[in-house]
């Protein structure tokens, strides 16, 4: 990150006054407003979101948990709500929520453009549901609210108007094992059991204008907490929806794994320490229904509808890995 | 609190499938939602709330601050976003925010039925307002929410849709020397330098029917981002809204100090250690508008809407000071 950026991150309580991100944040409410709309015409209720808890979600690519002192009793920062979904989708089937999340990223991601380490999700869960089905749903969610935004904030969107396009439904669709065809094509060789590296993500991206989705990532890239594909249990069902023209990570969601003998299994195989899920563990043995559902990170969806270099614009108070600005 | 009690507590995460909670968190969902309209309709814009930063409000009535290590810097969990909503008027001047705090409670607050460790509110500021001028919007927003709810959730409300009125306009308003009165009168006397303690606070409540107003808390009783009242300054441009039939304190705001010398010296008089401040002291001395503003937290008011004797009742993963719940 060149100097001139950092010294502007670090004086953003001084830079915030002006007006290009005022536009950015009307247009951010405007879409948080548009998504609400949606789902509840959907069926769905928002709740309140965690922000600490016993546990977390220990699936976040690399980065660290946050550990905190809570009365005696060692506590994290939420980096995901996944838990607490399946805990409350026993209570209301379709539900979601404006989720804050807090993770320590590596150094490195200071240069991506696209990494917080303070970011919320709009995280919905549908209990029964199918990855199709949330698929499908997250279709219309994102078309939805580019015409609403489009509409609304004209004058905001300024130039991004015109080459903000409401994208053709249904987004295409590959398989992990396809989109690394398609990189080692354009010369890109990752390996077959891990993350797509977000350099290939964004060259992928990159060679796409609409949005379009990769789903069945291997088990051994992602956390405990997917079911695995029936017929190939090296593969989920779960999903990423990437944006095109190189705004990388759209969505990341899939099928849970509701099966208390399951998920134990799978718990074991990715190494997790059992003894820090006991509610949740406690809580599936008892019986939780399937269900499916995604997050869609609040800051890359801003930064993408607003055409935005660096996500630190999209977000009144950015966090940057390793730059401890207010 | 009862073991009883607390076993259920423990296990939210079983219970949480009672049809009871269901209601109360469709009800709550409406409670935000009827806010969000009325401040849209006023021309407030909603940001995203600061979950961790360098400082944040030290004026939390004996909870503690939580610290986590930020890449090697003390950072805290946010108890309140009074510091960032100085920021952000610079730039929104009528902002609001549903904000999430942590406060590391007293372990007595477990048996007050009405103090979470884990909370959120909807945190509002205006540029150029005074104090007159946010509790009016205070009152026609707690009972616009009142109405909508009444209207849209009679079946959840149930017994409640008969004993929850909206309040008559305007509330009665005491300033604090009045509610000490008041107080005395009944037989319980309170220090006159400090804030009024959780059980006078419900006695007073008690003993009304309607919200009422109480105004000018002591200087020395209230963090130092309150400006002091002109022709007193041993007193501030603050209030707080009370809740009747016991349900306690609803609301807390006032005017900010924005003036940098001023600023310096209620924090020194305040004990605050100066250095952690820095970029809000910078920020000050630059330039900040005169603001007033209030934070309503969501809990209690859905607690006092649904008319719940416990708060853990009225969010669905409950934190309790002292009891590691998820």
């Amino acid at each position: 990150m060149s100097s001139e950026l950092l010294e502007n991150l670090k004086k953003r309580y001084l830079t915030i006054r002006n007006n290009g991100l005022t536009n950015v944040l009307k247009i951010q409410d405007e879409t948080i407003s548009a998504i609400r709309t949606f789902l509840k015409k959907e069926g769905f209720i928002e709740i309140l979101a965690p922000i600490i808890g016993p546990a977390t979600d220990p699936g976040i690519r690399g980065a660290k948990q946050v550990t905190i002192n809570y009365y005696g009793v060692p506590f994290k920062l939420m980096s995901s709500m996944i838990l607490y979904k399946q805990m409350i989708i026993t209570s209301i089937p379709k539900v979601f929520a404006l989720s804050p999340n807090i993770r320590l990223e590596p150094l490195e991601t200071a240069k991506t453009r696209r990494h917080l380490t303070e970011f919320r999700q709009i995280d919905l869960e549908v209990a029964h549901a199918t990855c199709k089905e949330v698929m499908e749903l997250g279709e219309r969610m994102l078309c939805h609210v580019i015409d609403e935004v489009k509409s609304r904030c004209q004058m905001e969107l300024g130039e991004r108007l015109k080459s903000l396009k409401t994208p053709q439904r249904p987004f295409k669709r590959y398989t992990y094992d396809e989109a690394i065809e398609i990189l080692k094509n354009k010369g890109i060789t990752i390996e077959r059991d891990g993350e797509i590296p977000w350099d290939a993500e964004e060259a992928l991206s990159r060679a796409h204008s609409e949005p379009f989705w990769i789903t069945n990532y291997p088990m051994t890239a992602r956390g405990f907490y997917y079911m695995e594909k029936e017929d190939n249990p090296a593969f989920l069902e779960d999903f990423d929806l990437i944006y095109p023209e190189g705004f990388g990570e759209a969505i990341s969601g899939g099928q849970r794994e509701h099966r208390y003998v399951k998920l134990v299994e799978r718990m074991k195989k990715n190494g997790e320490n059992i003894s820090e899920y006991g509610w949740y563990l406690d809580m599936v043995r008892m019986g939780i229904p399937p269900s499916a559902g995604f997050g869609i990170g609040v800051e890359r969806l801003t930064r993408f509808i607003c055409g935005l270099e660096n996500i630190w614009d999209a977000v009144p108070f950015p966090k940057i890995a390793g730059i401890p600005s207010p």
